[in-house]
Formats: C-alpha cells, structure tokens, sequence
C-alpha cells in the first residue's frame, strides 16, 4: 500500500467518526475515536429504553445484551457465537480467567510476561497468592514453559513496544506442555485477523475502548471456548452467571455457555454505547485494517527513523501492532509541545512516545503531519 | 405525613425526572426512573469531552471520577470526603469488602444473612472456600455473633420483604465481640438517613441504580472508613489501584486513601449519567425523603391490605424500607395483569409482589392508582 490517500480503501471510514480535521488523533491504542453513531444512540437508550420502558428494558433486549454484544467482537477475533461476554473491566476479566485457568492444577506456577502491562501483573501475583502457586515472569517470546507450568498470560501486542508476539506458536508450545495459556487482545483486537478457535487458544481476555471505539472505560470482554465453558469457575460468582438468576436461589449454580462468566447487573449504557460504536466493523474487512495499519505505521516509522536522538521500540518487521514507540530522553517534554500542536500521542515512563495508528480514521496525511510536528519539536 | 399532595414537600421533585404520567412506576427499588438532565449530560460526555478532548478527558475530570462521584454519595450515607468509591458491579465490590474484612483473621467464621440477595450469599461462599473459613446463615436479627466471627455481612433493607435492620445496634453487637460487619445498603441508600461514620461502620457497598436512579446496572459503590484504608487490601488489585497508575510498575502498592479499592479504568459514560442524577439529591433533605417514603408506603398498605388472598410482608412499623411486598398465590399472573395496565412493579418467585415507592416521583395519588388497579385486578 502507498501513501497516495486514493488508493487507501478504508479513507471513507473516518466519515463515521466525530474527530476534528485539525487534530491529529494518534492515541486510538489508549483512547479509541468515538463513531458518530454513538452519541445518538446512547440518548435512545436513556429517552427511550430506560425512560419509556423502564424495568421492561431488561426483558427487552438488556439481560443478553453481554453475550449478544459479545458475539459481535467475537467475529473480530476468530470465536464463533457463544464464546465471548462483556463486561466488567480487563482487570476484572484478568482475575477470571486466571482463576478458572489454575482451578484444580495440581501443577506449580505461573507464567506471565516479564514486561506485561502492569494490570495483567498484579493479577496473576494476586491469583498466585491465593492459590499457593508461584509466579515467574518471563519473557514472552522464550517463556520456559514446562510440565510445572498451569498457565501462561500473554499480551497479543505490548502495550509499550508494540511488538506482537506468534499467537499460533506459543499457544502450541503451551499445549505441547499441556499448560494453558490466556491471551491478553487489549491492543490487537479489532485492527488484526485473530484466530482464537482455530488455534484452540484456552481463555482471552481483552479491553473495548482502544481501537474498538467503545468510549473511556467501556466494559471489557471475556472469551471462554466452548469446550471449556463446563470446567470454567471463577470466584466472582455474582448473581447474573446464575443458572436461575431470577429464581433468587440461596446457592450458587453457574449458568450455561458463557453466561456463567458474567458477575454482577451488566452496565447497559456502556455496554450499548460499544455496541452502537461496533457498526462500524460491519463495513471493513480486517485483512484491510490491517494491511493500512502496517502501511501507516511503515510510512510514520520511515519518517521519524532518523530524527536526532530517536531510537524506534517498535519492531521493524511485520510482528508489531499498530503503533509506534520512540525513546527519547525528553520524552514527557516532547509529548506536551507535540500536544500544544494538536498531535496528540501519550508518554509512557521513563522515555517512551506512543504514537498509534487507528486505521479505521487516521490517514497517511495524519503521519506526515505528526512526522514533521515532531521534526519540528527536536 | 397525610396522603394530601398540597403537603408533599417534595412533590415538585417528580418534574424533575422523565416519566411518562400515564405509568405508575413502583418499580425504583429495581431500577429508578431516568431524572431528566441524565440525557444531556451523557450527550456532552459523549460529543465534548470525549470528542473533542478525546484522550485528554482523562486529566479534566475522569481519572477523578470515582472519588468525586464517591463524595457525593457518601453525602448521603454519612461519610465524610475520601471514603467511598465508585466503581464495579455490587457483586465485585461485595467480593472486594469481604476479601479485605477477612484478611489475615485468626477467626473461624463469615456470617451471612440466611435471607440475602442472593449475589451477596455467593460471594460470601466464594470468599469463604477461597480464604478456608466456614460461612454460617443466619438469622440478621439474631446472627449469633462470638469471638468465632470474622465478618457479618448484613442487608440493610430485605430486598424481598422490605424489612430495614438497626444499623446501629447490629453493628455494635459486632464489634462487641470484635467482628467486622459489612453492611449492603442497596435497598437504602438515598432514601433513609444512613451514618456509617458515626456508627463506625467497617464497611459498605450499595448500588446506585435503584433510588439513586444512575440508570441500568450503573456503577455500585464501596465505603472504605479513613481508618481502615491503611489495612484494606483485596486481590483485584487492577492498576488504577495503584499508588502511581502511571508509572507502569511491576509491583502492585496500593494507593492512598480510598483509591486502594479501585481496580480497572473507570467507565465515565455510567459514572458521568450516575454523577448527572445525584444532583436531584442536592435539592432535597434526607428526612424529607425517608417521611414520605414512610407515608407513602403506609397508604398504599392501607389500602391493599384487607384485599382478599393479600398477605402483607413488609413490617408494618418504621422498620422498614420504602416498599410493600405482598404475598398471594398467583402473584406472578397478577403482576403480569397490573403491568397490562401501566402499574408497574415486580414480582419474585413464588408468590410476592413487590411496589417500590421512590418518594422523589412517586405521588400519593400513585398509591392509590396502583391500590385501585390491584383490586380491579383481584
């Protein structure tokens, strides 16, 4: 793919976001856009299904709306229907999955991404603790998995780096081992091809406001495959994961499929503001998506290379995600003028400058200016 | 308190909601009605702050969300700024207050209402088979608490029957024996005075969208008292826990204060709609609130309670919440027949019909609609 804007099959896309021409939006793997639908129908939610409907509202489409929200993100990650549920936040779903993941092991440890988001971290030392395994971080790419090994915690993409890790081949040298491994898709989900039943991945886990547009802090999803949805129990057993939520039932019986994943009364504003921002997907193909977000993030990459004092994080090669991380010993400096100049990327100590690429709405343009804003900025 | 709405005081509080006038909603105890200014409030979350402040949002305003929002809650439950936070399911924050009141115990036992909401029943399960206590129902009135117990966890209003406990006397006989006792406020909150602070309650969690009408599963909330917050510390421990969110450290240090009890990012479009629809409550006083709620519950039970085949549930004295639940045999098909007719309340299996009265919309002549309209039905 060029950088000529004519040939880009996804320009037509950023019509459907509500951002300002004069802003250069490249924090979309922090912060996703919002898709002008969203507004709309969030206030048809609260005038209409919570105003007018009231407590119908939840006979109504509300109570399924986890699992039928979570059937949309599913077909963005390789999982057929039944399999994904929204809500709660990634931490959340983190703990979950790493419950269900080590419930019974009668193995010893573990293993979590050396340089993982931090969240991912203090959950799997959370979970150890609980549960008398022990924790040992590893790098990600060379884990050291063995027969000691319950369960692995990857992220797809690093939140820092940006460099994406083989799904296919460390979820098989898991199950070589016979250990399990959860996916962290916070910053791969929705803008490259995931395959997450095809691979036979375990569990995964991902977040909804990045590049899925769902709004700041929308509910999180939850992928349990099929096969393990009758082994799958997590602490968190809150009434909606009942079998008979409404039978008010003094114990607790998981419910069928996925459902039993879910916890507590699912936030329906959030959870339909990231359905409505989900239409979105139903227009691109995510072979497209992903062939711009490698072409933008090569053509940004190629003009800041060589700027003074950058050093690029980000892998050259096709294993990264999109964004690109430069090191910059005035990092944090650097990111506030960039921003007094509408180029809106974020810091991330000690000396790391994020700069993602949405393509669904950022545009070749969009790198050439934030290229020559930073140029500028040195 | 007569049923003459020329002596409501708070009669001209029902303008500010959006109900429809042809619907008697007696349903506010399961989800409160919309307050009108929600709707316009959530657009400007949507179309300003996070359109065109986008990530920036995140400095203006949201990363404080949880605490600020937390404040004007505590408002109403009798705890001074820095002690609630808002955020998670009801279930979590349940999960969380348990985990944390139970910590490093020498004692044997969690006690649980026998009659509970159910979801607090499940969690008080899971975190007793997760920490190796015993958990024991019993009776809230007569919990039986000794030198045995950990933590007693108390509903303040019966979801089913609409009974209120005395916060004040239960609390003491727990902390008589050296127990900690967790007090679930959903069924209370923003309709009865509530003093956490002066009774020195250890913990507590409500949700806010019942009569504080945040909307559909909107965040719940978690009181963690100023002395307690050094000591507090449960297992999702998510990153915006953390002492410094930012700094992307590998060890989890819980934050200071009551931020310690967050876990994930903050979900600003329900904690802005729920920040929107606490400002009704800055125009009103609590003992307004809790008299007419005692009027109005009166009137309907005088009305309805000499119907035939009607059992009254709910205790005829103060000690009780702002609801009447009924028992008759065919309740279900009942409640099926007064929604035909736009009485809307709700029904629990097997046989009770519960009529939430929410006295900030809810009229005297309400009452007497749905009164009339029951024994129509009958």
């Amino acid at each position: 793919m060029t950088a000529d804007p004519t040939t880009d099959p996804l320009a037509h896309v950023r019509d459907l976001f509500d951002l300002d021409d004069d802003v250069v939006y490249l924090d979309g793997n922090s912060l996703g856009a919002p898709p002008k639908n969203v507004a709309a129908r969030v206030q048809e939610v609260i005038t209409h299904q919570w105003g007018r409907r009231l407590i119908r509202g939840w006979s109504e489409g509300w109570w399924e709306a986890p699992e039928r929200v979570g059937d949309r993100i599913g077909r963005l990650i390789g999982a057929a229907p039944g399999q994904v549920v929204v809500g709660d936040s990634t931490s959340v779903n983190v703990f979950k999955a790493l419950m269900a993941a080590v419930r019974g092991t009668d193995r010893a440890e573990i293993v979590v991404d050396a340089g993982t988001f931090p969240t991912d971290g203090y959950l799997a030392r959370s979970v150890a603790e609980l549960t008398g395994l022990e924790l040992r971080p590893a790098d990600p790419r060379e884990p050291g998995l063995s027969e000691r090994t319950a369960v692995v915690l990857l992220n797809h993409v690093d939140y820092l780096t940006g460099r994406l890790l083989d799904m296919a081949e460390l979820t098989a040298r898991a199950h070589e081992v016979g250990a399990k491994v959860v996916w962290d898709l916070c910053h791969s989900a929705g803008v490259l091809p995931i395959e997450l039943d095809a691979l036979g991945v375990d569990l995964a886990v991902g977040c909804t406001y990045k590049f899925l547009n769902g709004g700041p802090g929308s509910p999180s999803f939850l992928y349990v495959p099929t096969a393990a949805q009758p082994g799958f129990h997590q602490p968190l057993t809150g009434w909606t994961g009942h079998r008979a939520p409404f039978a008010m039932a003094p114990d607790y019986v998981p419910g069928p499929g996925v459902s039993r994943a879910r916890v507590g009364t699912p936030d329906i504003l959030s959870m339909l503001a990231l359905d409505a921002a989900l239409d979105v997907w139903d227009r691109v193909e995510l072979a497209d998506v992903r062939a711009k977000g490698l072409a933008l993030t090569a053509h940004f990459r190629a003009l800041v290379e060589d700027l003074p004092g950058v050093g690029v994080l980000t892998p050259a090669d096709e294993w990264r995600g999109h964004q690109v991380s430069l090191r910059h010993p005035d990092a944090e400096g650097i990111m506030r003028r960039l921003v007094d100049r509408q180029v809106i990327g974020d810091f991330r100590p000690p000396d790391v400058l994020r700069f993602g690429f949405a393509p669904l709405y950022n545009s070749f343009r969009d790198a050439e200016r934030a290229a020559a804003a930073l140029r500028q900025v040195l």
